[in-house]
Formats: C-alpha cells, sequence, structure tokens
C-alpha cells in the first residue's frame, strides 16, 4: 500500500515548523498589540461595527467562555470514539492553536490600520470564532485524516472563511451575530464537501472501532456541557454591549433549553423501547445554539427564542436518526460527528429564521426589524457556496497521496499517530497472555 | 411484573414535548426581555430587595459560574456510580433545561412588571438557583426513579419551592444570600422525604451495581472540584454589589478551604487504617460552601467562615460514616448520594449558623448585626415544612404505578432508560465470546 | 519494614486538623476583610506595587480563572498515572486548600494595615499562586511521598517562596508578573531538591505503575486544556490594568498558541514512525506559558511572545525526550511529572528572557525597556537559590521515618492512602474468579 505513506517523522515536523515560523514572520512585520487609538471597526457583523469597547478589558470574560468552548467544547465532544480520544482532543488543540494566529492575519488584512493589525480582546475572539469553522469540519472527517491533511485544511478553510466573513458583512451587510451562517453552516457544509471528495468505500460497511464505550461517551459529555453552558458567550460576545447583548444571552439560553426538551423526546421516540441515545443528547441538544445564532440579537421575543430552539432539537435529532445513514449509502457522505445535523441543518435553519421575510417557518418573524432579507439571503448562499466549492477543493489537494491519509483499517484509531500506552491489566494477561495488543487501549 | 412498565416510548416523549409546549405558550404571554426601566425588586434575600445592576451584563461572569455549577458540577458529581454516569449527567442536564424554564415563571409571577415577568441576568441566575433544588433532591433518589418520575418532581419541587421562597425572603425578611436555607436544606428534606415515601425493601442489602469503578469516582471529582472552585459565585451571586459581594466570595473561599482540612482528618481518623474515602472527599468537602451560606454576606470574622467549614467538614463526613447506614436501615430512607450529609444537615447548620442568638454553638455571632432571629428562625422551619410535606406529597404522586420506575433489579442501571455501548474489547472476546452482555458497559 | 508506618490513622488527621487549628487562630488574630481603605501595596512584582483596583470585585472573573488552573488544571494534570488519579486530584486539593490560606498569612505579613491583613481578591489571587509552587513541586515527587510529607513541605515552601517573592518584589524591584522566576523556577528546583534528598534506588529501572492508561491520559488533557487556555488570566491577573493587563493577556496567547506548534512538531521528531507522545503534549504545550510569564506584559511584541513560546516547546519537549532520563540516571533526580521540563526550563527561559540586556538568545529584547538587568538576574539567582537550599532542607525533613513514606512497591498506587474501590466486571469474574484483585482498580 504504497498510498498510505503515513510515517510522519518528517513531514508533520517539517510542516508545522515552517508554518510557525512562516507564520511568526508575518506577525512581526503585519501585527502590533492594539493600543486604544482606532479600532473598532473589525467584524463580521455590521451589527458590531460599530461596536466600541469601553475598556480594554471589557469582553475578556466573554473570549474566555469562547476559548473554552473552543478547546475543551469542541475536543472532548469528539472523544467519542473507544480510540480516538487522543487525536480528538489532542488533535483540536493543535488545529485551533495554528488556526487562531492564521485567522488572525486573515481576518486582519481586511481592517488594517496604519498598515498594521491591532491585536485586542474583540480580534482575538473573532480568531477563537474562525477556528471553530475548522473544529466542525473536522468533526466530518473525524477518524479519517492524518495531521497534515488537517493542518493544509486549516489554513484552506479559515483563508476562505475570512473572504466569504468580509463579503458577508461588509458587502452584504447582512446580521449574523452569532454567526449561524458563516460559521456553523459554512463550517459543516465545507467539512462534508471534503468528506465527499475522501469517500471511502472501504468504511461503506462501518468499521469496528467507529463506535463509542461507556467512559469515551462521559468524556465527550464533558465537551457538550461546556458547549451548552457557554453557547450565550459565543452568540453575544461581539453584540453591541449592553441590552442587545443582554438579548442574545438571553434568546440563547432559552433556545437551548427549549432544545433539550425536544432533543431528549425525539430520541427517545425513535429508538428502541424509548431510550435515549447518547449521540443525540451529545448533539443534538446543542442545536438550539446554532439556530438561534444568526437572529440571537434580535427581539425575537423570549419565546420565539424557544420556538427556534424547539425546532431545532427535532430537526438535528431526525437528522442524526435517518438522514445521515442516507448520506452515506447514498451521497456518499460520511460525516463521522454528523456535524451535517448539529451545524449544517440548524445553521441554515438559523439563517433562514433570521430577518428573512420570505420564511414561512415561523411566525415570529414578524417581530423582527434588522436586516435586508435579500442580502440576509445572499449571505446565506455566499456561505453555502464559498463552502461548497472551497471544500470540494481542499478535498482534493487533501487527497494528494504523500499527505499521510490513513489506510481503511486503521481509521478510527489513536496509535497510528499516537503512542498509545499498553493496557497492564495483569488480570488479563496471566489469562490470555495479552497476546500483545493495541486493541486494549480502549478500555 | 406490570407495575414496571418502563418502556419510555410513548410517556417520555409526550409528557416532555407537551411540557415544553405549555412553557414556550406561558412564555409567549407572561415573559419580554428586561428593558431596564423598574427592576430589581425579585430575589429570595431581603438584602437584594434593593440590588440594581449597574449595567445590563455586570453579574454575566457570576451567572457562568453558577451555570458552570449546575450543570457540570452537579452532573458529574453523581457520576460516581459505576453504570450510572449516563444519567447522572444526561438527566441532570434535562432537569435543569426544564426547570430553569419553569423557575423563571414560578418565581417571576411573583414580580410582575406590566403583567410581564422581564427577564434579566439576575432573574436567570435565580431560575439556576431554583433547579439546584431539584437536582439536590435528584441526589437523594438517584438510581430509583425514570425521567417521567423525575421531571413530575421537577415541576412541583420548583413550584413549592418558589413560594417558600417568595414567603422567606418577602414576607419573613429573612437573610439567606447564599441559600443555605431555600435551597439546600429545602433540597435535601425535600429529597429525602421523596425517597422515604419511594423507599424500596428490595434495596435493603445494597446492589450490586450501587458502587463506583476507578474512573468513575474520577469523573465525579470533576463535579466536586468545579463545585468547589465557584461556590463562592454561587453564595455572592445575588448579594449587594460591592464590599458585602466581596464578603461573600471571601467567607465562602476561607469556610470552603477550612472544610476541606476536616473533611480529609475525619475521613483518615474512620476508615480503616486510616485510608481517605472518596465518597467523603467528593462531597464533604463541600459543606462549608453549604454551611456558610446564610451568613456569607454578613462580617462574620474571615476565622468565624473557617470555624464553620471546619465544623461543617467534621458533621458532613461523620453523617456520611455514621448516619447514613441508620437513616437507611431504621428509617427507610435510602439517600443515594448521601445528600443529608452535604445539603441537609450542613444547610440546617448554616441556618442557625446564620444571623439567630439562640444558636449556642458558634460564639462568632455576636458579631453579626443582620436579621431578625424570629424570623430566621421561622425561615428556616418554613423551608424544612415545605421541603418535608411538599416532598412526602410529592412522593406519593411519583408512586403512582404508570410513572415507568425502575424495578429493583435494575437499579442504577443506564441501561434501562438509554442506549449503552456494547464492549468490544477484543481480547475478552477472543476469551470468553462475550457473553452478549451489558455488564461489560461500565469498563 | 519499620521505616514505613503507612497507617495514616492518628498522624494524618491530628496533623491536618492542628494545622487547621492554629490557622484559624492566626486569621483571628491577624486577618480581616479589606474595607477597601489603604490597600494595594501587596505584590510579588513591583509593576503592581501601584495596583488599585477600581471596584472590590473588578479581579473576581480573574480570580476564578486562575483557581480553575490551580484546582481542575493542576489536579487533573497529574491523573496521567494509571493508578494514581485520586491521589492526584485529590491531594492536590488539600494541598491547595491549605496553601492558601498558609499563603495569605506569609504573603499578608509583610503588608500589614494597621496590624492586620485585610483581604481582597488581589489577595486571594496570591495566595493561589503561592499555592502553585507546592502544586509544581509535588509534580516532582509524586507517587513517592505520604500526604504527611506533603503538608510539611506545604508549609515550608510558601513560607520560604514569601520571603523570596517579598525580596524580589519589593528589595530587587525586578519584574516578574507572570512569575516565570518566582513560581515556576522557584516551584520546579525546590521540587527537583526535594526530589533528589528523596531519591529512591529502588526504583532506578522504573515501577510498573509509573506510566499512563488511555483514560487516565484523556483525563490528564482536562488539566492540560484548562491550564492551557487560562494561563493568559495567570500571567495578567496582577498586571497593571487596561493596556499593560490587554499586553499580558496577548502576549501569553500568542505563546502559548506558537508553543504547541512547536511541542508536536518536536514530540513527532523524536519519536518512533514519527507518532506523538501524550507526555509532551500534555506538558511542553504549556511551556510557552511559563517562559513569557516575566516579559507578559512588556512590549516584547507579539511575534517577540511567539518566537519565546516556539523556544520554550522546543526545548521542554527536548528536556522530557532526553535530559529527563539522564536526571534520573545520572543524578538521582526521579522527577515524576517531568516538572523540570515544564517549569524549570521554561521558568529560567522566562527570567533571562525578561529584561535582561545580557542575553543573546532573542534579540527581541531590543525592544524592552522595564526593568534593570542586574536585579532581573538577582531575582533569578535568589528564586534558584531560595529553591535550591529550601527545597533541599525540606526533603531532609521529609525524609524523617515517620511520616509514612510509601515502600518502593507501594509508589505511584492510590490504594495505599485511599480505599480504591474493587472492579466488579463480572465477565472477568466469571472467567478468572476476579483474584480479588486492587491490580484491576485501574481498568
Amino acid at each position: 500500500m504504497p498510498a498510505y505513506a503515513t510515517n510522519m517523522r518528517l513531514k508533520f515536523p517539517i510542516l508545522a515548523l515552517i508554518l510557525e515560523i512562516i507564520t511568526i514572520i508575518l506577525f512581526a512585520v503585519f501585527v502590533d498589540y492594539d493600543d486604544g487609538k482606532g479600532h473598532g471597526h473589525d467584524s463580521h457583523s455590521n451589527s458590531s461595527e460599530t461596536h466600541h469597547e469601553e475598556k480594554p478589558m471589557d469582553l475578556y470574560p466573554m473570549f474566555q467562555d469562547v476559548h473554552v468552548m473552543i478547546f475543551i467544547g469542541f475536543g472532548f465532544l469528539m472523544t467519542f470514539l473507544k480510540r480516538y480520544g487522543f487525536s480528538s482532543v489532542g488533535i483540536n488543540l493543535l488545529l485551533a492553536a495554528f488556526g487562531l494566529q492564521w485567522g488572525l492575519l486573515m481576518q486582519g488584512v481586511w481592517h488594517l490600520v496604519d498598515g498594521k493589525i491591532k491585536i485586542n480582546i474583540f480580534k482575538i475572539i473573532n480568531a477563537d470564532f474562525s477556528t471553530a469553522t475548522v473544529l466542525i469540519s473536522f468533526g466530518a472527517v473525524l477518524g479519517k485524516t492524518s495531521p497534515v491533511q488537517l493542518l493544509i485544511m486549516t489554513i484552506l478553510e479559515i483563508t476562505i472563511f475570512s473572504i466569504n466573513e468580509h463579503l458577508v458583512a461588509t458587502v452584504l451587510e447582512a446580521n449574523d451575530v452569532g454567526a449561524s451562517m458563516i460559521i456553523h453552516a459554512y463550517g459543516a457544509y465545507f467539512g462534508l464537501a471534503v468528506a465527499r471528495v475522501l469517500y471511502r468505500p472501504g468504511l461503506r460497511n462501518g468499521h469496528e472501532n467507529e463506535g463509542s464505550v461507556y467512559h469515551s461517551d462521559l468524556f465527550a459529555m464533558i465537551g457538550t456541557v461546556f458547549l451548552w453552558m457557554f453557547w450565550p458567550s459565543f452568540n453575544s460576545a461581539i453584540a453591541d454591549p449592553g441590552l442587545t447583548q443582554l438579548t442574545a444571552v438571553i434568546n440563547t439560553y432559552l433556545s437551548l433549553a427549549a432544545c433539550v426538551l425536544s432533543a431528549y423526546a425525539i430520541s427517545s421516540l425513535v429508538e428502541h423501547k424509548g431510550k435515549l441515545d447518547m449521540v443525540h443528547i451529545q448533539n443534538a441538544t446543542l442545536a438550539g445554539g446554532v439556530a438561534v445564532g444568526t437572529c440571537a440579537d434580535m427581539n425575537i421575543g423570549p419565546f420565539g427564542a424557544m420556538l427556534i430552539g424547539l425546532v431545532a432539537g427535532i430537526i438535528s435529532t431526525l437528522g442524526f436518526k435517518f438522514l445521515s445513514p442516507i448520506l452515506a449509502s447514498s451521497v456518499g457522505i460520511q460525516d463521522t460527528c454528523g456535524v451535517h445535523n448539529l451545524h449544517g441543518m440548524p445553521g441554515i435553519l438559523g439563517g433562514l429564521a433570521g430577518p428573512s421575510h420570505s420564511s414561512q417557518i415561523l411566525y415570529i418573524l414578524t417581530y423582527t426589524h434588522q436586516g435586508d432579507p435579500v442580502m440576509q439571503a445572499a449571505a446565506l448562499a455566499s456561505s453555502l457556496g464559498f463552502a461548497l466549492v472551497g471544500g470540494a477543493v481542499t478535498g482534493f489537494i487533501m487527497k494528494l497521496p504523500f499527505w499521510g491519509q490513513p489506510p481503511d483499517q486503521n481509521c478510527y484509531d489513536d496509535s497510528l499517530y499516537w503512542e498509545v500506552p499498553e493496557e497492564e491489566d495483569e488480570n488479563e494477561e496471566s489469562l490470555a497472555h495479552a497476546d500483545h495488543s493495541k486493541n486494549k487501549a480502549e478500555v
């Protein structure tokens, strides 16, 4: 199998170090601290164009909440696989750590001040946001890609994201405070396009490692709950200070609460004997945060937020149960974490639930008054277009045979790229002589 | 066993969806965003009656700390059981997500402004607080109740809580800033009353699943440590801003620190060979936060807070060791998590250590100057009365035979209400052919 | 083996209770709440000598971030050992809970106001900092010491730390805002000196329990990621408010991001087949936070911070791979957690990368303008001197034969000091009759 040069010894360290050194050089040339003079015009949402922090550290607690979502939330959410926890939380850290540096550059070039990108808390929140797109796409290809492939995806996805973000916020002047469209839908469909290009017929009938064990599901719940708790910060961090920010917090808080009830209800309804399924609980409970994103800072009414959450939880759970198997079998999209159900469909729902009068779904929209529906629709189309085309191109680049992609039989297995401790359960050893097996590692 | 209709397929989804839809309708009629005009009169503590947030988001970091306690803290604290982690963290999420919506309504009806409940950060902190009572009671009946029973308990317990809270804060005008009485003692005795009604003679000699494994005890420590760290936020979140809030933080911080030392010391003293017991460490280290609650914002002196913590750690640990077995064997109260030791007795200690001059235990009380001791005593009595009567009534309703209560042999076992992954340890399979057993799930 | 009186039944409870009661008495005499009048002159960094909080609670979110690092971060980082998780997170809680009380006293005596130590948020942040030194040293001796020995180490290490801190901040007037020297280097070399004195020839060839299992490595990543995320708060918490604090946040954020890339690259470069090693990822990714500490609040340029992080990640990973084995075999320092690589060398790098014009490594230093290089060098020398001498003396005291030190064969094993649950995997039992073995506990 010459196509599977999975030894990372040279290619990964060289790529990682070169990327970091190039980034440092670019920072030396282009980046400086924000001295508080002349900033405030960098955002992906025109509602924030007029954003001014009153003090340099005012947004810092919000930033830390978002930071926890990126590194603990996304990282642990993906640890549900029985033998892929090291990669989930470890590669998540790698991609986000590089992505936030790259995002600072890519987002910053649109807003130079005296030829410099001036870093402040607002900028590093947005940098964290840009990495979220990559981490969402990572979920779609989880277990089937090498660290080298994923670093390449990080560069390309964040670069394209920054173009779309600039287009949506500055040219179309659309509202997307919680980024349903430009982060969630974009990240999901980008990842799904990559997954389509990287389709593996050999995994059509599943893989023995593509499942959870009891404790891996509990680790994943750490990610779920931190994402769930801090999502109000995600959707409000770059909102206008004061009552608008409060509105974004309350709408997100309520949408997520309602979403929990509908996700649990539908999970029980569709599963054997009315049991709850951990995949639904870990993911669909969060769909309310995604779906309320675009209109989080609007006056949709507390009950409107709850309705959005209720619908999102239903759609997301049904997607996991019925749509994902179809996507895998008929469309050739093997979506490991089901990002289509958590970020894709709820992200589109969010885009539609935003100030689009053409939407027939939610009567709440009569309450909204912000945003030109044509521009909102254009923003959604732009995000999906950049995602699908960008993801497909990225997928073809990632498919080149020298990036160390794992062979089918080693998918969903940390031991290809990580030193995995051997289990030393002496009881088992005394029984079975342990047959020196990596299989024990998941215990 | 016709009494055990544990299939949730219809009853759980229908109940969950109906509750959520009713709640949304009530929100549509009664709830609106706080526009900053005319609020500030909603609290369970008269010291907060005059509370005014200076900016809408000032309390948001405090809220997030409390949020983490509710969803990570309580959720993971209960994962100590070897086969009940999904339910602990998952049903905790369900009950709290519904409870905070219900709590917003029940607490809000006492403080309508223009016929509306106006939501702000202060209100959602209090809504989180209201769910804490349910999560404490959940600990008392953990492993022995169905999701349907627990949703019913949530509605009733929060409704009764809101009545008692209003009585204590508005009528009696008692102090309970950290809610030793109205949350901790109330939640504990409510749960104990439910547990008494639901007494299971078949579990008199224990149950094979009523214990921990090594990693489940570590998951539980995630809950313990987050509760321990953020308890100063719990006790100070609704205190008067400024120095009063600072006092509440410092008293709670010091009480908890002292409590750790006494809990460890007593655990070692009473256990075989001076070893530490994880049950004590996971729970009794938190008793200082409960016990200092009522007087957290008073000038009890830093050393006074530490004395309260020292005593609480001792009482709580001794309770786990000596009192819980007696309660189970002689009084018929099978208190799974020992909430009597963590919330019950320390909550009463807190009520007494508040501004009650009749207390003989703590000489520090000469320092206090707030609160009428008669009213404080009445507040404690009211909280215990509502808890015991409300819990008993709730217990009888929960005992009705069609809520899907688990049979004795399936207690403390996630697999009754959850899809639990089968362990796929191939080593074992090759040896034993895995006898298709759910027993492997806890590894 | 009369030297190994590991039964803690009397000595541990008596020591813990006596220490706590003495501490409470000292608090009753010396400690009071800060009433906001006349404070602000307590810090280990002269840049903070002029620090004034505008409101009593302004620093509270920063404090909570540091609190999470101390209790979750350090606690879970050390859970990587397969059978030592209870001790890692549990004894971490014990030492930190006592240490913060002792630190308040020891740091406070240098800054009495009217004969009193006035507690505020700034003081409790510093108290948390003082415990960090102990938790770092704990890492060096992890698995080889009793709780009694560690309580003794806590008292002595914090006492000596407070003297050195006062010397560095007030006498030498050196800059060390992020405490590279006075916390990280001090804590590491103190612990290494203790480890040297407690050298165990019997562990020269390793120990069967000195390793991880799959899930223990994941628990450790909880610690790693929380430390990584909140390190900007650690390095900026006591910086001057406003732009200086922002600079400290940004420098730390960027240094850590760059450090991740170099740690991953070097780990892959030096490991078999280019695989990543969890020990490196858990630890070396944090070295950037340590190394940027001293100069975090200086104008070193964003790219300067990234260079420091890049170098720190390289040095730290190489230290784990090549230096630690040499220290163990040739110098007699068995450094369980590799604190020399995470805190020792990066701490010295931080001290040198501070405003020391004599440093030849980093050309960025031309940008710095703060701090007298002679005094900075003296501060580093002082920190190392106090650490090595203090650690050696402490080590000899800890080596006295009646503190319950574990025998070699019981090292790295919770079951000596904790009640450890027996595994009840019925599958295995039915196969092997489970030979009632504590060995199963790590599954």
